[in-house]
């Protein structure tokens, strides 16, 4: 028996869209469920694939397959393909599992020929009718079917109009356009060299060989590449009886949503056209009517519309994109699908359908992507103002998309101006500099968006600018900047200080001039929080985990999200978007600002441990004031301080700098104590330098060796916190040092700080409950986290220097250098420095993860680096059993959806029963 | 019943050390097997330990169990203690587990009083004797018991000599003595405000807890604290009947060995006094002499000393260092034990012991330590000389001992005087540098030591230094070094370029002016040939290793020793050595020659391929001529060379001195050509720089963006293997690519290759057996070593590498920054750059060796990092079911022991049956 490569309608359903392609599965369904869909039949997907593999031979039976489900058609219809005297008419229209540009759309009315048109005017006593239906058959299989251009059609149509002083194509007469039926047939001769095929079968056959190919057609390829989708997957081919809503003043035909794709409103939104085919439509040659006019045209019709909607919905549980014909006054459905929409009225959807009962909320959360929320949370550029500004070659650069967002200001060339015009004057300030440094960061936070010409996706710049939601493009490699002329070339272009700039942090575009912007109010999207309360219970809910070596499954207690915050302001932000804690808050931003820094490079170059601790003491107090503000935004919940990270150089100035002014002093000659105070400087510089900085004298190691800077640390947390217990705070503070890749390294540190914080208690007079713990940032403390979890009281995983080790790749580096290449060629699937590694950096935080709580059953184990905000990543957090994600603030909404998602997900692969609920 | 605390010596034996010390163990052992032993019984370790642990006080029933033991001695010997009839006397002494110095040593004649002094004289008829026991035992309780200083007593005694006008204590007469022992009493009496104890037994109980006490002495915590011993052990104490060599001219005391400790030359070698106590042996008052001489003095107890040396040696099957004291003709065995020996002794004592058939191969091989081997093989320095050359005041300066060995030679301050005068005058030359960079390497080589006042042990010129088995002492910071002066300051003290040092690889230490040295010949030393290849036999007999996550135990083929070369002339010394590979050959270090730097470096500028491919058309012919001399040297052995590593910036001049060249030269107002080229190269350079290089752009990474490079090295490696087989040569090249953390990485460059080695086979007509493999050098390539061996034929540990990203440790900084400090701390025990961390990194490779032969059965799995050579790390590469270590030529032998030790260690500990060797 021959493999059945043909389904009719009746013999498919919904949930085939992989044989029957999107389309074909949805016209089986809604004849399924009853809905008034013409007779037809879909060729799968499979045929394709076995007509491709076979060098573009139908297979064996195919054809006659579709001669049997004609036959089948033709009973339905009780007319027959070919017949003059009452003819069948069909549409062949490709329909792959996902929609995809590039592929051959729809040929209508195949099965005219020079016989059968007659046969169609007699039955519809229309003669302009069935010459107008003729002319575009041969029209759109001259160029769909056999790639003859468009122009040589629409010439010979011009040419026509204008012999018969015709203005619109309706003035054409029922004796013009047989003329044209004419005229069109020598087109096509003269581009094919054959004439047009007068066999129906044949049409037909070229027709579904044309879908097949089109599978294939370099645009059709290329779009799959760009968006992932399969090459093996191959199209269907639909085959519908036709129907005409050019028939009269009693046929239309339209496109409509059962809800308000943009808004997400419960409303019946469309429009139609009176007497024309769904081609008019889209061609946007008459304007179409809203749907609420055709109830007064067509009550009958309107009113099994919103019946059919209703159905729809309630069938499909999801908002539906249809289209329909009126033909003579009968409806049918030619197309049902999920509509797109946009973010906004995603959210609406998902959760009024799931008020509604429709679906639960479980589904609700699964309705809208992380992307959607995104979109929600960030000054988006004008969608259209953004076209007409590239249209009108406004765009000047591309970078690396930074950090998320629109901005658009006034150029500044370095902080102080940038700090001076956005604080003091109010200016919107685009802050441009080839590159930024620690020192630039008081000009960056008074500035809309941050450009620079150099760095990666990691660059000080880009991880400054996520921190704070500052847009921004990076490596701008296109920008040449002249800090000595303060200005800016991109080719031609030259821009001034002062000059406008527009940036898309989101998709790294930049523009000149202003492009504007539309800014979303997160308190104000009832709907959004909603749907992340709902995603907050799901993902809270206890659930089970399986560690590999062990293959018994253990319980878990829900992933929560927490938020990077290194200011107190930033954490209340972090907790309007519902961050339930601080993951990560880094201490040594705070050495940065202005009035610090200089006793922070004096307790540096401190000669004796004495000589810094008179330092570090005047240090107290500014940290001490930042940890009060951060502890009393976050109560109750948990606030992790991670005591001093970076090595110390960060904080000097830079040796080539340095060495570059040393120089020009010495040669031209200069003595004296700036000369000297200068050589002073360099030596300490670069006596520490180090080769490779990242894996130098940083973290618990500089700890180990120069206890009093974290001593001082601790000790002003602790002050903190006894304050703040005293003013009526629950304040919980979580101490975490980093780097740590020997357990004996924690040891030795975390009993000198457990002493002081017990002693800074006793001093306060007041308990408050704490934590010390540490990061999981270096293979090794993964490997050995049993040894390691029995000193600390959490794990909190620092998967940026975490997945440098595991790779080996510094990022800096890796991404300027061979990165891009890396997932350009397909080395590696996804920067694995956005998108957590799961088969390598996973496989660590697994181990750690077991082993840890193996050995400290309580251990609380989280991440912190910037996957904590990707919702790949954070669905790996959930599968391996962690108890928060902790991201940077403007993430917090995105992640806490991810959260969810990752929830359901999870139960749904173990087909778990889904708990609805209430 | 009270616990035992005495032991009889007819109750012990030698396998009780833990129990009665090494000192109590071997005396019973003696006693047991019916050598002549003066009876006596041995105070346990634990008595000690319980002694301490209640603040100084005997434990329940030790006193009554002394008194006991010392009824069970005066029934032996027909004595009483204390009886002035016939006075028992005793010797008390300490003896631990482990013998060390800061312990209690010996006080003889315990149970003297003066009533038994009396007796004793009667019963000897030797009036002097008796006064002269008396007045030692007096001496040595005061100032061993009671801690009065020797002086005192000494000062007594040369003022009695003086009023007695004699020169010599011989002098001295019984009356004298008797006076001598009156004024002790009162030096006694005055240090210690008591009269010196008359009661025998109170002497005892002194006696004893003296040794107590001197368990936790400051010198013997200290040792301890050295070595290692723990603190838990306790010290035994031996109570012994005295015997006298100092009863006449039929009496006499001596040592002996029962082989000669310094050549291990099968002869009786040891000397003795007539007429003396075993104090005046060691005192060194009078000549001893040869033992030979005893043959014709007194030939009774020489036989029965040559038979109990027989009885000894098949007793322990060990070399024996013996005490003995000859009383009134009558030989007494008053100690045994393992025998101190030279390295040489070492190795020709094991290997004719087991030739002799005392001992089996397993044994001999273990009984040769890897110091020990290591000695033989480098140049010494004359340690007479050294200590002379101190004690003048000739060390300047210590500093990291970075390769071991001895070396003299002039000072040259430049790496082209150093290869003038080394190679082309035929001069001994230290080159000096503040550090060393890979142009000095032409300097280097032709020198004879390498002195750095900068850098660790992994410093360039430490690397390269071990690489060529040249001796260095880098980071030598009391060395100011002025490169213009071409001097060197050690405090004081001036150098000149060309003034004479000697440097100590092996300690550190360096001297002004020359000390000889002492040069071994390896192939000279057939003792140690001959041990290496038992140990070779042992090492590669097929084993088993378990797998922990398995739990199941799978096959090994036994562990081999290959070496680390890149010139043919470190091959085949390699070769000579015993390597069977070549685990590492470093092509980069062939890109650093005169000749061919050049090239290099415009291969690296180029800006198209086609330019780049120029440049390395012109390097091929050196490469293939490298390959050449590599491959013949080692065949029919496997030769694996890596591609190159190293990032391309390092090829080019450094950053900082083009900067500081630009500079001045604009600052000077300097214009055209030169300064624009070196502009040029600055840009180039800078556009090259790295925040972390060691994680940037090398490796496979390298490979991918710039392909060119490795084809030409794999077409340079085929051509020369085609080449060599012509020339009938069974040439094994096996291609290793680096840095690969993803199986993708490897796929696709291995792919490349592969076409390339077999175009060129084609090309030259000729088959040979080549491999593909890859370092394991990162993390994530163990974690998914099993994707990975799908490609690769064989795994190369690059444990430097490795420890470096499992530690999150830049070895440069690390070292230099903070390891010391870690170890000195305790944090780390070991430096884990030297022995390898089995805890952390040993994870990673027993997890990737396991992981990669699941998927390839057949992997070859090696090591090839600096751990190679370290004994501790091959014991681990052992039992992780490694096929080789591969370490620098000189480090061959050394491992090639340690690899039979392994074996024997591993099976001993899983208490597997010994296979002998044939």
């Amino acid at each position: 028996m021959a493999h059945k490569w043909v389904y009719l309608f009746e013999e498919g359903n919904k949930d085939m869209r992989d044989l029957l392609g999107g389309k074909g599965a949805n016209l089986a369904e809604m004849a399924r469920i009853g809905l008034p869909v013409p007779p037809g039949f879909t060729i799968t997907t499979e045929a394709c694939n076995a007509y491709i593999a076979a060098g573009n031979k139908f297979p064996e039976g195919l054809w006659e397959q579709v001669l049997e489900a004609l036959k089948k058609v033709e009973e339905r219809t009780g007319k027959k393909f070919g017949d003059p005297n009452n003819p069948l008419l069909v549409s062949v229209r490709s329909g792959a599992k996902f929609s995809m540009p590039g592929m051959m759309d729809t040929v209508l009315n195949v099965g005219l020929n020079d016989e059968t048109v007659e046969g169609l005017i007699r039955l519809t006593n229309n003669e302009r009718f069935g010459w107008d239906a003729y002319r575009r058959l041969i029209q759109m299989f001259g160029s769909i079917v056999m790639g003859i251009p468009d122009e040589a059609f629409d010439e010979v149509m011009e040419e026509l109009k204008k012999e018969k002083g015709a203005k619109l194509d309706t003035d054409l007469t029922a004796e013009d356009l047989k003329e044209l039926v004419e005229r069109f047939k020598k087109v096509f001769k003269e581009h094919t060299g054959m004439d047009f095929p007068q066999d129906p079968y044949e049409q037909l056959r070229l027709a579904i060989e044309a879908v097949f190919k089109s599978w294939n057609s370099d645009r059709a390829i290329a779009y799959r590449n760009a968006t992932g989708i399969p090459h093996d997957l191959g199209t269907a081919v639909n085959i519908v009886t036709m129907v005409f809503g050019n028939m009269g003043d009693d046929s239309a035909t339209g496109v409509a949503f059962t809800r308000d794709p943009s808004t997400g409103e419960k409303v019946f939104w469309g429009e139609y056209l009176v007497n024309a085919q769904g081609e008019d439509v889209v061609a946007g040659i008459r304007t179409p009517k809203p749907i609420d006019e055709l109830k007064k045209e067509m009550p009958q019709a309107y009113e099994q519309l919103l019946e059919i909607r209703e159905i729809l919905e309630r069938h499909y549980k999801d908002m539906q994109d249809i289209e329909f014909t009126i033909e003579r006054g009968k409806l049918w459905m030619l197309q049902t699908r999920n509509g797109k929409r946009t973010a906004r009225a995603a959210i609406k959807i998902a959760v009024d359908m799931a008020k509604e009962g429709l679906i639960s909320k479980e589904e609700a959360v699964m309705r809208v992507t992380p992307e959607q929320v995104d979109t929600l949370l960030h000054p988006q550029f004008d969608p259209e103002a953004k076209e007409k500004a590239k249209a009108e070659g406004r765009m000047i650069a591309t970078g690396v998309n930074a950090s998320p967002g629109a901005a658009v200001g006034v150029l500044a060339f370095d902080a102080d101006t940038a700090e001076k015009w956005g604080k003091e004057e109010g200016k919107d300030v685009i802050m441009i500099r080839p590159e930024t440094k620690p020192d630039d960061v008081h000009g960056m936070i008074a500035s809309k968006g941050i450009l620079t010409s150099r760095g990666g996706a990691t660059s000080h710049a880009a991880v400054v600018a996520r921190q704070f939601g500052i847009p921004a493009v990076v490596g701008c490699e296109d920008l040449d900047i002249d800090l000595d002329k303060r200005e800016v070339r991109a080719g031609d272009i030259v821009l001034k200080e002062g000059d406008v700039v527009s940036i898309d942090g989101t998709t790294g575009e930049v523009f000149a001039g202003a492009i504007p912007t539309v800014y979303p109010d997160f308190e104000k999207e009832v709907d959004l929080m909603t749907l992340l309360e709902w995603a907050d219970e799901i993902a809270a809910r206890p659930d089970v985990r399986v560690w590999p070596e062990e293959k018994s499954m253990y319980p878990t207690r829900g992933l929560q999200v927490w938020a990077n915050a290194d200011y107190p302001k930033d954490a209340e932000r972090a907790r309007k978007f519902g961050a339930k804690g601080i993951g990560l808050a880094r201490t040594e931003h705070m050495f940065f600002e202005e009035e610090r820094l200089p006793i922070v490079q004096k307790m540096i170059l401190a000669k004796t441990p004495e000589e810094r601790e008179k330092y570090l003491e005047q240090l107290l107090p500014f940290q001490r004031e930042d940890f009060r503000g951060l502890l009393r935004a976050m109560a109750p919940y948990p606030v992790i301080i991670r005591l001093i990270d970076p090595p110390l150089h960060e904080f000097l100035p830079s040796y080539e700098e340095l060495l570059r002014e040393v120089i020009e002093m010495e040669v031209k000659g200069e003595t004296g104590p700036e000369l000297e105070e200068k050589k002073k400087m360099l030596a300490a510089v670069e006596a520490m330098r180090e080769a490779n900085p990242m894996m130098g004298l940083r973290g618990v190691r500089l700890s180990i060796i120069m206890p009093e800077i974290v001593k001082m640390q601790v000790r002003a947390i602790f002050e903190a916190a006894c304050m703040e217990k005293k003013a009526g705070y629950d304040v919980k503070p979580e101490v975490m040092i980093p780097l740590v890749s020997h357990v004996n390294e924690l040891t030795t540190i975390q009993t000198e700080l457990e002493k002081v914080a017990k002693q800074v208690m006793e001093e306060q007079g007041v308990e408050v409950e704490y934590k010390f713990g540490t990061m999981i940032e270096i293979p090794r403390a993964a490997l050995t986290a049993n040894e390691i979890a029995g000193v600390a009281q959490f794990f909190s995983f620092g998967t940026n220097d975490l997945t440098q080790m595991t790779f080996g790749f510094s990022r800096d580096d890796a991404e300027a250098k061979f990165l891009i290449d890396y997932v350009e060629k397909g080395i590696l699937p996804k920067n694995p420095f956005q998108t957590l590694d799961v088969d390598g950096v996973g496989q660590l935080i697994d181990m750690a993860t077991f082993r840890g709580r193996t050995s400290r059953n309580e251990l609380e184990v989280g991440i912190c680096g910037e996957h904590g905000g990707d919702p790949e990543s954070i669905h790996f957090c959930h599968k391996a059993g962690l108890n928060y994600v902790s991201c940077s603030p403007f993430r917090v909404p995105i992640a806490r959806l991810a959260a969810g998602q990752a929830a359901v997900k999870d139960l749904r692969s173990r087909g778990a029963e889904e708990t609805y609920l209430a």
